[in-house]
């Protein structure tokens, strides 16, 4: 296996999309522990390359939903034993949960989806459980809603999906964690637990904490300030809108790295104002500028959604705030022949008017707003 | 004039667009001093008026360049007295200009349009400068780059203009500010310098510097950390792309509001991390969530297309990721006289399928779901 540091082109996966399911090679069904969103759409997304799913959760409900949607079927006692176990339950009874399965199918490789990995890897390994046929793993796929019915046979789709291993994990078993990872369309990495958990911690943890309390200090804020938010404050808070119940338990099995992570930003912030609290000191402008300089290439660094975030160009389109019209823009779109890759539309408090930005190739993003001009629309 | 808490309905606006411009029926042109992408914008926007506008830069070229766009005149010694001084200087020279241009045209009514107003306000009055024809204002609008080529007629229109005044400021001068902001089709707020200030400094500055040092903690990252950023990561880090010398300027100028939230959320970032460091600790769980929380609270202050984003439900729409598509589901809600406040598109890396976020309100919700899903769509 190989541990592409970038995800690789889009390849691979029209390969993977073409050829058979590489878990349906082997005999006997995939069994899913935890039929929420990500169980689910596991099950969704081999049952669509033919794999036989069952489906396990602590709640009936939740199961005979999942397998409504076509998740798989509600594994029952005559079934016959599985070749592989997917455990997608919350992250505090990953460890519990991974342990009652090694030792109900003894021949079952086991893999779980937490998006924390050393706590559970510990945790089995304070216990003494064999760990021969466990194989942890995250897929970095989620949806701000979570369960059942927001399931998608296509969740992990090109997304990075993070195998970690024990030294001595066989290589079938590694094997057959990754043939999974591949048929539901993930980009695979391998980390050890560690390096995913400081990873995750930087790329998600820390971002996650820092807008919720960014979003925090909008609670007293007078009207008229909040009156004057504009997209930047929109986009930073954007993630606070998360479940908090979710949050506490991935941030309380990752507590060591993130900690270390906010006391380093925290310092970060304090740094900033000292430097700011005098600016006419001599220096104090240098330092601030150097900071939001080092932004700037932090963010140059981040991967866009296909790859490279400067893959797409950005036209505004100015519309009447009524769906008519939008609809007339994305109709005269097709008609023109433009591809849009992205929508989003934005507006402005109180205007009957709204803003609609297109993400188009750059090549022919020129013409794109050329013959948008000429149909009498308005772009920025 | 009102100052109105949330923005005025769409109502004014329209009838902005049609009726002749109000700066228009005064004498004499309106003088833009600064002809990067605010003041371009504004000559831009009042010249699509029918208004006079005569044009300086310590540039040139940039003059030069903004008068080539349609922006006005590069003024002449033989031009006759302006009516109104229009400031569109960087932040740091602002009080400067404004005294000059107080000096040179003793019967003009001078406005500023810089991003904070209570420095230019400070130091004109610690001048001893006389303040009857100055009315600070500060239009919320803005593009990632700047400069004249950027510039637009409708950079204003729906956005919210704040005005901010001395107690003394005669009504005739007050009423022309206005004039033009209602003229290029602002949304007027009126608050003081203080206010302002501190306004910008929550919803705008502190979001900024954070986003910053938040990417900045990029720069040292592993590759293999970095490929696993998601769309969390680049909406909290979006804004941190913005202009180090331009921010500098404004923090600069904005220093005291901005030290003192920096100090707060440098607090706050210090508490979350107590809070986590031992997770297991009596109440440190309920702790986190309750700071999660606020974040929840927080971002749903945040206004939305027509006032708060908590006023409408999420419908999410499977969608062929096409053009085509997206438009017949947009027309199809338009003949169900069903509403959309919202659209969000979003799609799978790699995946020939899209999702549309649409927000309607909540007593449509139901019937829209049922409407849609009557005509083939499969809705989330």
């Amino acid at each position: 296996m190989s541990a592409p540091e970038a995800a690789p082109s889009g390849e691979h996966l029209r390969a993977a999309g073409e050829r058979p399911a590489l878990v349906a090679r082997t005999r006997g069904p995939v069994h899913v522990i935890g039929a929420g969103l990500l169980g689910a759409s596991v099950g969704l997304g081999l049952r669509e390359r033919g794999v036989d799913v069952t489906l396990e959760d602590l709640s009936p409900t939740t199961v005979a939903l999942a397998a409504d949607y076509g998740a798989g079927r509600v594994r029952t006692a005559s079934d016959e034993s599985p070749v592989l176990v997917v455990i997608a339950t919350p992250p505090d009874v990953t460890a519990d949960v991974v342990e009652r399965a090694l030792r109900t199918y003894p021949d079952a490789v086991v893999t779980d989806v937490a998006s924390v990995k050393l706590a559970p890897f510990t945790e089995l390994k304070r216990r003494g459980i064999d760990l021969a046929k466990y194989v942890g793993s995250h897929p970095m796929a989620g949806r701000e809603r979570g369960g059942a019915i927001m399931a998608r046979a296509d969740l992990f789709v090109g997304r990075p999906w993070v195998i970690c291993r024990d030294g001595e994990t066989p290589a079938d078993a590694l094997a057959l964690v990754e043939a999974v990872a591949l048929d539901l369309g993930g980009v695979l990495m391998e980390m050890t637990p560690e390096e995913h958990d400081r990873s995750v911690g930087l790329v998600s943890h820390l971002p996650q904490v820092v807008s919720s309390l960014l979003a925090a200090r909008l609670v007293p804020a007078s009207e008229q300030a909040i009156g004057l938010a504009g997209g930047g404050l929109r986009d930073t808070t954007r993630v606070a809108s998360s479940d908090p119940e979710l949050w506490v338990q991935i941030l309380g099995a990752n507590s060591a790295p993130v900690v270390e992570l906010l006391d380093a930003f925290s310092a970060d912030v304090a740094a900033f104002a000292d430097a700011l609290r005098d600016p006419a000191r001599t220096g104090a402008r240098r330092r601030i500028a150097d900071l939001l300089s080092a932004g700037n290439n932090g963010v140059s660094r981040i991967p866009g959604k296909h790859g490279s975030s400067e893959r797409f160009t950005q036209i505004t389109v100015l519309i009447d705030d009524s769906p008519g019209q939008l609809a007339k823009l994305l109709t005269e779109l097709g008609e023109l022949g433009i591809n849009m890759e992205d929508l989003r539309l934005e507006h402005s408090p109180g205007a009957q008017i709204g803003f609609a930005e297109i993400a188009v190739l750059p090549e022919v993003a020129e013409r794109a707003v050329a013959d948008l001009v000429e149909r009498g629309w308005r772009t920025l």
